[in-house]
């Protein structure tokens, strides 16, 4: 067993380090790169790809993990070597089960959608989409299909994201959410709107990136296992569990951009910064799913940062940060600003309570384009049904309703959006438990201290890496499986008082 | 022979993708990862670097190679696929002839010496790395073993640097360079020194940056294909003929610093970015040697960048630029403090006629450390004798003698330093060669024009990458074989006029 495991486990290491490296070519694309470099980018990562891919379905690979099963196994459930080999099977399976060919010839159906999505755009031209975007659904579905049998053809998709979550779950919570948001959001937009014109004042770039990194430090965010840049849309990335990196967008005239997106990506970051040490080069140290991390994230930025307490210990050094654009501005007033809600077109500005009907639009149309009973060319008439019954808003053209978000012309149709949503309600439900367990949290938010909170993340969530699965953390963590309960009465309470519902 | 070549080429270019993934980590770890990210770092690129290893050494590649020659010979000796298939070739078998094992102990023993050495310098502790120096003596000779026969033990060694060329041709230059040099720093040295105070007033970085930036584009750097990063040593890395990078270390108490490492950098980077874009991915889209490379770096650096033309031209801007600093400076005095010749320990701090000593006395040590003529244990008094009687100083310890370059403790004993000094003479040859084409130069580069010099660099030099071989370029460009006679008129000639001698 043990030289067996060994060799299991440097294979795995390989297969990880190319994935890293191939992450580094990725973080430089965006971050450093001179145009000039991009043509034989492409060709780089298309390389680390196709030998890592090659390494994972090295038949070889797939006896050594049949070979030392029984023996994991014996050493028990949760022990660190049935949770590798059972997570690295799946990893394995995945790839082995689509053809080399299929694999290529969707990488390459997608390029070409998304170089043509970028000019489609801002040219408003849906039609000059909609034949690959056609394409990229039947592939999609081609994709589900060597996954069969399934309860639906969109949960092989969706277990890319999000592992062992299924869509009929999905679909009973976003029923039970969008059955409540809909009319909060109505009940918010007859209230007097609140006014955010603080926000737009003149902030100077490097005072904005110092107060950033000041407040992702005080989340625990070490910076000596990683670094922020600037890139055009705020992302996450890591090279080991010693080098989680955060990107950020600033805007002079928008203070919220920066300060957010660095809250945010700073949860992601921490999540995988405080993965257990001892799962290094393992496919264990990564965040269990796209829902969980998207929960830390959201957690940060939104239950922790858009929060009164948070402001409350935290205001006052904004202001002396920018006393010329803050001095007159009350901590009501600058609360109210950074929660303000508003019917809106775009999903990447929505604020917390529309945030949801936006992801759960587009979940519905993934599952009606895959089950065919939506047609891509009738998807931006549907589009501007559902925003005008759901958001109350009725985009005037296609750039800001179906072709806004990248996500359909570079990926997969299917399991692109729900991880959003569900992060949202997971982060509700992860902060009740927290709370239940450690009652003065808020005072300590007040207070600018975050160990407890982090803590208490770490040791539910964090460490755990990729080792327990998303429900096992739910469930382990709050004592619930999912539920919309927490995050409904999170926004209920919050906004209630905001708005005097 | 088409499919088979399309076939050869794909290996090669995946092969290259390979390497350029792992300068792109090397880039990293030198600008901007952080500390965490060191451990896992090394272990990457010791994957990108085993795989890239078996994908040169693969049979398949070697068979292929075999198939593809006489098709490729019929096409001429001076086709891209002759030349292509050449070059191939030598990469494969000097891979191929290195059994694994062993590379993987030599990088190790390398790893090794290097940690040592970086706390031995500091401490001035010899006895601590010369055991494994020693080792690393043993090995450098093993590995010249497999490419046995040949007519000197360093051959080999050499040939990793700059193929072709033999250590009894480098031994007969050196001999007539050194005979040379040698009495010209003794009547140098006698005459008065240079004031360099100009040099050493505050400089604040961020205008050294902008003053170096706008000389490397003057001289044809293109930033669409290039950029430049601080990093502790000043170094030029490719990752693709579109994205050709460069670094500066900057110093504001010394401004040639930034502003000459900027020129010598920008020297290798114009030698990359100009190689014939139809090699892109392929081992012909490199420069072809080492020396080849140094001579065009002190090219632009020196014969350029520290010539009375250039800045007669270009010193009324460096003073616009630092008013404070050196409005008060002649052109003259600043003209005689960049080109101050003074004997002094350190390599990398010498002046362009002390430098060759330095560099000789290196390679000759090296020879010895080899045939065994010279003992490890013996290097640090062989060391202090050779300073004092060709450098006229003696190191007053071993830190700024023998432990002060890095060379043989993170590679081979041999081969490590020629190049150096052969670019050195090779830039004053291929700089003659232009002026004859060309007398119009100097008045050229008073006026700040750098296109007919770098036209004919681009068209005698740099387009050909590694399709010509150094002896080829240097007899193409020159009409001649490699001399000391234009390097040394230059050298005697300039510092004649500096020094009154």
């Amino acid at each position: 067993m043990d030289a067996d495991f060994d060799d299991l486990k440097s294979r795995l290491a390989e297969h990880d380090d190319l994935k890293h490296a191939a992450a580094l070519l990725r973080w430089d694309q965006a971050t450093y790169m001179p145009e000039g470099g991009n043509a034989a980018r492409g060709r780089q990562l298309a390389t680390l790809e196709r030998i890592a891919h090659a390494r994972l379905t090295d038949p070889e690979l797939a006896r050594l993990l049949d070979k030392v099963t029984p023996a994991a196994e014996r050493e028990g459930d949760a022990s660190f070597a049935a949770r590798l080999v059972r997570v690295a099977r799946k990893d394995v399976e995945r790839a082995t089960r689509v053809p080399a060919a299929f694999v290529g010839d969707f990488v390459n159906l997608r390029a070409e959608l998304y170089d043509r999505w970028t000019r489609a755009r801002p040219a408003n031209d849906f039609a000059a989409v909609a034949p690959l975007l056609a394409r990229n659904v039947e592939m999609s579905r081609e994709y589900a299909g060597f996954f069969a049998p399934f309860d639906h053809v969109a949960d092989p998709l969706i277990d890319l994201m999000d592992p062992d979550v299924k869509t009929a779950s999905i679909r009973a919570l976003f029923a039970e959410l969008r059955g409540a948001l809909v009319p909060l959001v109505e009940a918010i937009t007859r209230a007097a709107p609140a006014d955010e014109s603080c926000l737009h004042r003149q902030y100077p770039e490097a005072d904005q990136l110092a107060v950033g990194s000041e407040i992702a430090s005080r989340f625990g965010y070490d910076w000596t296992r990683g670094r922020q840049d600037k890139t055009h849309h705020p992302f996450m990335t890591k090279f080991s569990l010693g080098d989680v990196r955060i990107t950020t967008r600033v805007r002079t005239d928008d203070l919220s951009e920066a300060l957010f997106s660095t809250l945010h990506e700073a949860g992601h970051a921490l999540y995988e910064q405080s993965i257990d040490r001892s799962f290094e080069a393992t496919p264990l140290a990564e965040g269990t799913s796209s829902g969980v991390h998207e929960s830390q994230s959201r957690l940060w930025e939104n239950q922790v940062g858009r929060s009164l307490p948070f402001w409350r210990g935290q205001y006052p050094k904004l202001q002396a940060a920018f006393p010329a654009q803050l001095g007159d501005v009350s901590l009501d007033t600058f609360y109210r600003a950074i929660n303000r809600v508003k019917r809106s077109l775009i999903r990447t500005a929505a604020d917390e309570v529309t945030y949801g009907l936006h992801v759960i639009m587009r979940f519905d149309f993934e599952l009606e384009l895959l089950e065919g009973s939506l047609a891509v060319a009738d998807l931006p008439e549907a589009w501007r049904a559902r925003a005008t019954s759901d958001l109350g808003v009725t985009p005037p053209d296609d750039r800001d309703g179906c072709l806004q978000d990248v996500h359909w012309f570079d990926g997969p149709v299917g399991g692109a959006f729900q991880s959003y949503a569900l992060g949202n309600l997971m982060s509700a439900q992860f902060f009740d438990a927290a709370l239940r367990a450690h009652p003065s949290l808020p005072a300590e938010i007040e207070a600018g201290h975050f160990d407890t909170l982090r803590t208490w993340l770490v040791t539910n969530i964090h460490v755990h890496g990729r080792a327990r699965t998303p429900d096992e953390l739910v469930l382990g963590a709050t004592g619930s499986p999912l539920s919309t309960e927490p995050y409904l009465r999170y926004l209920r309470t919050k906004y209630g008082a905001l708005y005097g519902l």
